[in-house]
């Protein structure tokens, strides 16, 4: 293609919304119009079905519940009054309360006021708030976020540590739906016993966002919490950024909740037209079907040129990856669909990685995101006529350039500023076109039987444990890992039950290996006692 | 393949270091003796190779360089008893600086100690410090550090916010090998600024880290920098963690690198042998090559189950992407070679894209990193018997299983704990596996050409946008875009002169844009005057 015709090809396809001063670029995805047309009638489809969806249909089928994240930032979306109601008395909690926290007229028992936030909670209720707090949080927030996010002992003493002296003025967000996914009900005990070791007591400190009369609901209750905020059943975990999960840790921290709402509500509005070419999540949706054939071909490898937006690539990661990589469509084929995402930003990546995706292995295709202002206020020169920020917006020209004239097709997301209007208006354009390209495929974007299944799979070591020890604790002589598998029950388990047993080892659990632990069968086993 | 064929399995293959107490397990990837035996001949010619390159062979044909981060760790190895001096002298310095900053001997103009690090660099000059930092530094470290690592103005103004009044007891590090990669040198113009808005001195607070006689090198000298220390043209900037690059910072933060020096030459020790069964990085080789039919086929996923190793996909994605993903093999057949990497850790992750890993596109191959020891002391039980630490432990174990039982293969890695004389080790390991894999394939793993061409790209946007800006300069008329193109002698960049101008109009840099800026064609473009 000569350079008029890509230019003419770039207006053509140029997407902008002037409310928001957004751009979409999708000229650098080498799809032609017999394409497009073919496509029409699946998109059809999927704008038919985003409109059920929005209506209040079950568009969960395998949990048999309605999805209702767009409700969030238009309540007058939501299908019954009583829906309604609770968004719009759920956000008004939110902002009361934070009212009161950063007044100080709800405060810790020893201190006049809040100083930092523990969040606690994983996956959806870690990688929004992640997000948003490293891109919106102001340098001096009113309250400073931190995380345990997973069930790492290190870690979370890690986190507990830098706050020492202030564990007394931190407030503590647990954030689960059902109140027994593993990582935070373990980071919550152990956060609880720091408590504990510092004779302060817990339940003054804590806050609880949960499933309605869920175990964590009852315990923050009975034990006398600060208070609870709701996580409602139709609001999946890795969109509930605009649920309290992830307005709350926002609005704690000196973020204009109302903002991001807006933003999102109008590109929610944006991405309700059917027309494909003035839809931006629709063509979104659209080239990623092209990029890997509507079977995920390609990785979609995310550069925003801003610091601020160095999280965005993971938590697209989850947005996109736990909802469309499924193994069974809807009608129950076996399709193995999905779409790999990763990256961090630029133009820091071209230091990095960016030589493969320049020369390597072809199995991906970019997406640039573009923020036109630089800073707040003027810039130094780095040599004359140009700042640092020009330097940045020509790298990211330059090598959107490059990568094309080397077959690599690319996508060009621009926004004016990072702020809490356009952020939000981020969130909701991928939240929407996930959504699409979940229709595309005909896969349930709205489920994740994987994550059930390794929560079993893990469930089932911890029991081969108990038995391990159980049958340890019987024994007089040292036993090999072959007779201490034979006795829990589990012949066929022998390396789960080396490594286990490898593990407690390790930590001092009153486990005693004798013979050469990097050769498992001359190995006895025993306990001390 | 039944439990007792898959125990046995894992004891033929279980690799165990036991100075260094490392294991490896490749024995979920899925390959047979006869595919390790058609590949003997290419590892005898990568043992080979690599003996050659670690006598000083030009292993870098295109830079027609020597490739000596192995002599870092071992300066007996290097080849000439100049070089020998030179790491050995290094080494002192950083110590006898890092122990003048400790006392206080070397403290700022204003203060009686450094209290933090700024560290402006980019690429390697960043990964791996960020990386040890993340995984090693103490919660409280004698300087905190901080980084720059992009040309982001917004980005660097949220570093210098947070610097805020610790500004005068900075210690600043500049490291760039020439001092002319834009990045790094904007960041440091901006930081000087910095410096002179505030009234300080910013000479007294800088050190540069540089190749000798660079224009870095002059400059500090001639400004009187506190000291300079060496980047040599025999280490890459993706394996120079264990040169000033990575050890200054490191030791600056109270890590002892005397011990990451010591793992990484066990580690290199080990990976020395020609022995395919007895060589970690081979066996690592051998199952990337397995993975990808020695093509890349698959992504490798890198999951450390250790909040502090978070940032280790993240280096390794520099290391294994930038090494590996090259169009030219050393025949200068087009190969497009490379093997994408991403991760974070898990458990985490496994609330996140692990469910597409599970059930969706099986376009990769996984990287478990088990560290054996959970925390520093006693955990407190999450159920009877069961800590934090077992469930862990218990998730890595359930997610391995049920990947491989979904056909999903995995190497693990398993460490004792995560300390400097590890994490040496692991980096070790890691660099001599995409040394081997280089070989395997053919390729030249110590160049990275398109990162130069991304340099020239973005030049070429810069020089644009100097050429336009003077044509509108001496217009008086507003011009359209293809007008302003066609004076600028570039008909053909008339989207690359939309986009600039765009940029500069949203910095208010004196540009003004009458028309619909969605629609480029309106557009008539002028100056303020």
């Amino acid at each position: 293609m000569d350079a008029a015709a890509l230019w003419q090809r770039y207006q053509d396809w140029l997407y902008y919304h002037e409310g928001l001063g957004f751009y979409l670029d999708v000229s650098r995805m080498r799809f032609d119009n017999d394409f497009v047309e073919a496509m029409q009638p699946k998109f059809e489809k999927a704008f038919k079905d985003m409109d059920a969806l929005e209506a209040g249909a079950i568009a969960n089928p395998d949990e048999n519940r309605m999805v209702g994240h767009y409700w969030l930032r238009n309540p007058d979306l939501a299908p019954t009054a009583a829906l309604k109601q609770e968004i719009v008395e759920t956000l008004e909690q939110i902002e009361a309360f934070t009212a009161k926290v950063h007044s100080g007229e709800i405060h810790p028992p020893g201190a006049p006021k809040f100083t930092d936030i523990l969040s606690i909670g994983i996956g959806g209720s870690a990688l929004g708030p992640q997000f948003v707090a490293s891109a919106l949080a102001p340098s001096f927030p009113p309250l400073a976020i931190h995380f345990i996010d997973n069930s790492d002992p290190a870690g979370i003493d890690r986190v507990l540590t830098h706050l020492k002296d202030r564990l007394s003025s931190t407030l503590v967000l647990v954030i689960s739906k059902s109140g027994g996914t593993p990582e935070p009900r373990n980071g919550m005990i152990e956060v609880k016993k720091a408590y504990a070791d510092h004779n302060l007591e817990f339940a003054q400190n804590a806050v609880a966002i949960t499933g309605k009369d869920s175990n964590l609901d009852k315990m923050a209750k009975s034990e006398g919490w600060l208070t609870t905020f709701p996580m409602e059943d139709w609001v999946g975990g890795r969109t509930s950024e605009m649920s309290a999960v992830g307005l709350l840790p926002a609005a704690l921290q000196g973020i204009d909740i109302r903002d991001m709402l807006a933003g999102a509500k109008e590109m929610d509005a944006a991405t309700r037209t059917h027309q494909l070419k003035e839809n931006p999540a629709a063509l979104l949706a659209l080239s990623w079907y092209f990029a890997g054939n509507g079977r995920g071909e390609k990785d979609m490898v995310v550069l925003p040129y801003k610091d601020s937006l160095l999280l965005f690539s993971r938590y697209l990661q989850q947005l996109v990856m736990e909802s469309l990589g499924k193994e069974k469509d809807l009608d129950g084929n076996t399709v193995y669909q999905g779409i790999a995402v990763y990256g961090n930003k630029g133009s820091t990546d071209q230091h990095a990685y960016v030589q493969q995706l320049r020369e390597g292995v072809p199995n991906f295709f970019l997406t640039f995101i573009e923020v036109l202002e630089d800073r707040q206020g003027s810039s130094v020169e780095v040599e004359p006529g140009v700042t640092s920020g020009d330097y940045l917006s020509g790298l990211l020209q330059g090598t959107r350039k490059a990568l094309y004239e080397n077959q690599r097709n690319s996508i060009t997301v621009t926004i004016p500023q990072v702020n809490p209007r356009y952020v939000g208006a981020l969130i909701a354009l991928y939240e929407r076109a996930v959504g699409f390209y979940g229709v595309l495929v005909n896969v349930n974007a709205y489920h994740q039987p994987g994550v059930e299944a390794g929560k079993k799979a893990a469930a089932a070591i911890l029991d081969l444990q108990k038995r391990v020890m159980q049958v340890l604790q019987e024994e007089n002589a040292p036993l090999s890992l072959a007779q201490v598998a034979q006795k829990a029950g589990a012949s066929e388990e022998i390396e789960a039950i080396y490594k286990l047993l490898r593990h407690l080892h390790a930590n001092q659990r009153g486990v005693v290996l004798d013979g050469h632990v990097g050769e498992p069968s001359t190995l006895k086993v025993s306990v001390q006692r």
